[in-house]
């Protein structure tokens, strides 16, 4: 229907005669000629018609917003040259115009930022946009690049199962009711975990899968009910294997598709390393604040809070240097306080080093009486603060104090303009293999319940629970976990053990795991891999904040489609059919069947 | 934890030290030496442990089929050399041996083939025999193919929403209950129809997905619930734009995977044609049987199904040569005759023309006597048939003669060894834009309800509907139609036509389709796609009938996952969470919360 695209008409086809399609941005009568901006996903293209041309000059008249054109006409130097676009030099002076489709009064105009209901809403309207047009083509670049590094080095694409086994462990599964077998379900998987892992079993050696991945949790302002994540596993390797390799993939990656230079060596943090300096196992190291641990400078101090958590076996009281702090107003530190407490703290302690040279004098602290001369020049040293700054304080658990403090951090580092540009990635390594859940009372897994630990020794593993470090790793980039992973479990009774450890009996592992029990009895070979969030990734890359602006269908945070209005009620007969009824409905009347 | 692949091993690497991982593929005492056959995805390469390398020889000994071994040694060039592998002229002294896995005694040997439950309940050892690593990587080498042509071409992989609306229209939708929304379901996509299209009104031109799509149907043979097709839209196109490109792709890519090269120009057949001189709209043209249309020969001859059936307006009456099929025994005959009434046929008539230039005497047939002569020569020299021939004739409706005389087509020509050699693919055009449904009395789409009609004018259409064709192309290649789409309908004011015609009210389709219909007033381009099936054409380039061999884990026909055991009942507080019960237990006794 075209010979050429749009936004790819210059000065090399002056003089020749060009068919184009596209949408009319922009038309206008003007000195009496019809001057129409042509657009398809290339860009845009001048069209003019002339008074003299008879009907064309009829139809270009008629022409609105977002009409669906088709023009044949004669491309030529232009007058008034655009020098922003590529096209700039010309325009076509058409011969013919057809149109295809006339549209509508728009709900918004293509060149406005709407509102996000209606932006969802007229999806395709939005996704017209110069801007999301960017966005979304950033994202299959970077899919594009993924595949192609992967194809190049031997890496098996490999599709696994969509309607596969409940296993209620994580996040809550999606069900879908099997109609062939009333009473039983389907559900959609949470991650190819155990697929990718019976994949090494099964020989492939090198596995990845842009694997769509579902999670029927609470939305976040962040979350999407479904994802699509880089799904990585290798036979026959140790952690360094897989890191290294995937290290180099994104490297290459960021390279590719926008130019940016990663550390030719990622920072490597262990998981206690990265609590006690941020306070978060994904660190944003864009934010040079650090914490300060004061535990042993305040042991005797006079302060309740500090003195006890410094003397509690599991407590923690760390400083955290706010520069040119000094100069917050009681308000703000009160709204930190508030903000903190979110995230657990009781309260937040603070001081404001106004005059450094002046000691006490210089400082000004509901706390600082609490501290005698030495303890409080150490705690300011200890931060680190100079004269104009100001140090915050969290005494708690270990973990308390670390939760808070590090969202803390964060927010003073936005607050006060101190993240830096460019690109901060790192490995944390060292997870802890379990963690005590106090409401269930017992273990949960800190990756997940495949995840090797670090001690071969099955004796050792159950006397040192607590302690226990697990093969799982975390790649994180400016503060987001972008990927994750760890070495596997691949020996039967080591996998059973921890099972046993996590509360999950003997039957019951059988029953939800039975099948990868059974494929690691018959020659599982060491392995390991990752998963990387392909939509956190294309965001950061398209340097926007929101990942519903990478997808193309996303659902709101209500789990609504708001275009085509998914979830909706369905015929009764159609539940019917697949055996089940809506509950309220079945415990409130009688069914209706 | 590997220098080399073992397949990899050869005489390039004589004297050099490698470390090695894999499974013992054969592991054997002989002449107090220990061989192994040491196996990776690569191949097999020879291990020896002498009995003078003590420890090394010893856990040599202790090694059991696939067990997984990580193996260093030195290689040398091998006595007994074996041209038939890679690895063949050399061998492996071990100098040390580590069990990285035991393996217990295997329910079924690697290089055999065991029986379909046997193998699908342990995937892991069945995807470990080289065969199905064969296949499987032959459906991956095409995706990958299909994605860099696809990629190279500027077309956008972009990926459309697995929790959708429920559309109550073609197949079955699996439904998935919203836990936010009670009463209230998401569907899985039957296809990504409508978000493809959407794209195109969106602006991003040329699109594809390799798409996971989903039909609650009875499970045929070689159907699963699941199934995964290319899917691809293009805008500002007609119908050879599309077929051009995709044919170009399609060579292009069984040139590239398997080595075939496929005709340079597909030869093109309406629907019409197709059914007329095969009996189906995805003929095998590997099989040279043609139809011949013999209503014009027994109008008025005494055979009353014949003349009945030939006179009717709707009639057909259609001989079939049968090359060589004067030697059928009557019981084959009989089979035959089964085998056409499990496609409509009240009976089939046959005809065995023993000697040719006998005229009536060297005839055999039950039905040779209500013919006269000259109906009986022109019978014979219509079909085409020769002495040693068998004729087979169906009469009825045009419909009802055309499924089952083409379903006798296929069989005989596998039965007979008819089916020639090689790859014959073709467009089938010019379909129906509807078909009467007799139980509904009302219209259904042959495609579906978005495919263009090929007259512009609505009025046109609505007078002559039952005749309409529509703008809908298949692809078929060795009986298979393994390709199908169309120009989709871009103007709101014909697809209400349409909906119309179908039955579908306007209310109806706003509720379902209101999204599609509103993104078609706002300027929405010419547009139009097809479909792949990947399952199938992978099937076919490796050489399998079935499609689960060219899928990692497949269903079986009752709908299950041997492997995991999915479908499988869930705890009533999961169903709670999501606000439905199980229907019989609600109907027969109280819910059980």
């Amino acid at each position: 229907m075209r010979t050429h695209f749009c936004g790819l008409v210059d000065e090399t086809l002056i003089g020749q005669t060009v068919t184009l399609c596209g949408w009319a941005d922009v038309a206008r009568n003007l000195g009496g000629l019809c001057f129409i901006d042509l657009r398809d996903h290339e860009g845009i293209v001048q069209i003019i018609a002339e008074p003299d041309a008879g009907e064309v000059f009829k139809v270009a008249a008629d022409v609105g917003y977002e009409y669906c054109l088709r023009v044949t006409g004669t491309v030529r130097k232009r007058h008034a040259v655009n020098d922003k676009i590529r096209t700039g030099q010309v325009e076509v002076v058409a011969t013919q115009i057809e149109i295809l489709n006339r549209a509508e009064p728009l709900p918004f105009h293509a060149h406005e930022n709407a509102g996000e209901e209606t932006r969802l809403t007229y999806r395709y309207l939005d996704l017209r946009r110069p801007e999301m047009q960017r966005m979304m083509r950033t994202r299959i670049k970077l899919v594009q690049a993924l595949r192609r590094w992967l194809d190049a080095r031997g890496f098996q694409d490999i599709e696994t199962p969509i309607l596969t086994k409940a296993t209620p462990e994580g996040a809550r599964d999606f069900l879908v009711p099997a109609r062939m077998h009333p009473g039983e379900f389907y559900a959609l998987p949470q991650s190819p975990q155990l697929f990718k892992q019976i994949l090494m079993v099964a020989g492939f050696d090198r596995y990845y899968q842009i694997a769509r991945c579902f999670r029927d949790e609470a939305l976040r302002a962040d979350r999407q009910l479904e994802f699509t994540q880089l799904d990585m596993e290798f036979a026959w390797v140790r952690e360094r294997d897989v890191q290294d390799a995937v290290e180099g993939m994104i490297r290459d990656v960021f390279s590719e598709v926008i130019g940016v230079q990663l550390d030719a060596e990622f920072p490597r943090m262990t998981y206690a390393e990265a609590m006690r300096r941020y306070g978060s196992d994904k660190p944003d190291l864009r934010i040079e604040l650090e914490f300060a641990d004061i535990a042993d400078l305040v042991k005797s101090c006079e302060f309740k809070v500090f003195s006890d958590w410094a003397n509690h076996a599991d407590g923690r009281v760390v400083a955290l240097r706010v520069p040119g702090g000094a100069s917050l107003s009681r308000k703000q530190i009160d709204d930190y306080g508030a903000y903190a407490a979110k995230f657990g703290a009781k309260g937040l302690a603070w001081m404001k080093v106004e005059d450094a040279a002046k000691g006490r004098e210089g400082i000004n602290s509901p706390i600082a009486k609490f501290l005698d001369d030495a303890a409080l020049a150490a705690v300011v040293q200890a931060a680190g603060a100079q004269g104009g700054d100001a140090i915050f304080f969290g005494a708690a658990t270990y973990k308390t104090a670390s939760d808070f403090m590090g969202a803390l951090r964060l927010k003073l580092g936005k607050d006060l303009g101190l993240v830096r540009d460019g690109w901060k990635p790192l490995w944390v390594t060292d997870f802890p293999m379990f963690e005590w859940d106090e409401d269930e009372q017992r273990y949960v897994a800190l990756h997940h319940p495949f995840t090797a630990p670090a001690v071969d020794d099955i004796a050792d593993l159950r006397a040192n629970a607590k302690t226990a470090v697990s093969r799982g790793y975390d790649m994180v980039l400016n503060g987001n976990e972008i990927g994750g992973g760890s070495i596997r479990i691949h020996r039967p009774d080591m996998q059973s053990a921890v099972f046993d450890l996590l509360g999950i009996g003997a039957e019951e592992a059988e029953a939800k795991f039975g099948f990868l029990l059974d494929a690691l009895k018959y020659g599982a070979p060491p392995h390991g891999g990752i998963a990387f969030g392909i939509d956190r990734i294309a965001a950061l890359m398209a340097g926007t904040e929101s990942i519903r602006d990478v997808i193309a269908f996303p659902k709101t945070t209500t789990a609504q489609c708001l275009m085509t209005g998914a979830p909706s009620p369905v015929p009764d007969k159609q539940l019917a059919e697949v055996h089940i009824g809506i509950r309220e409905k079945v415990l409130v009347d009688k069914p209706t069947v």
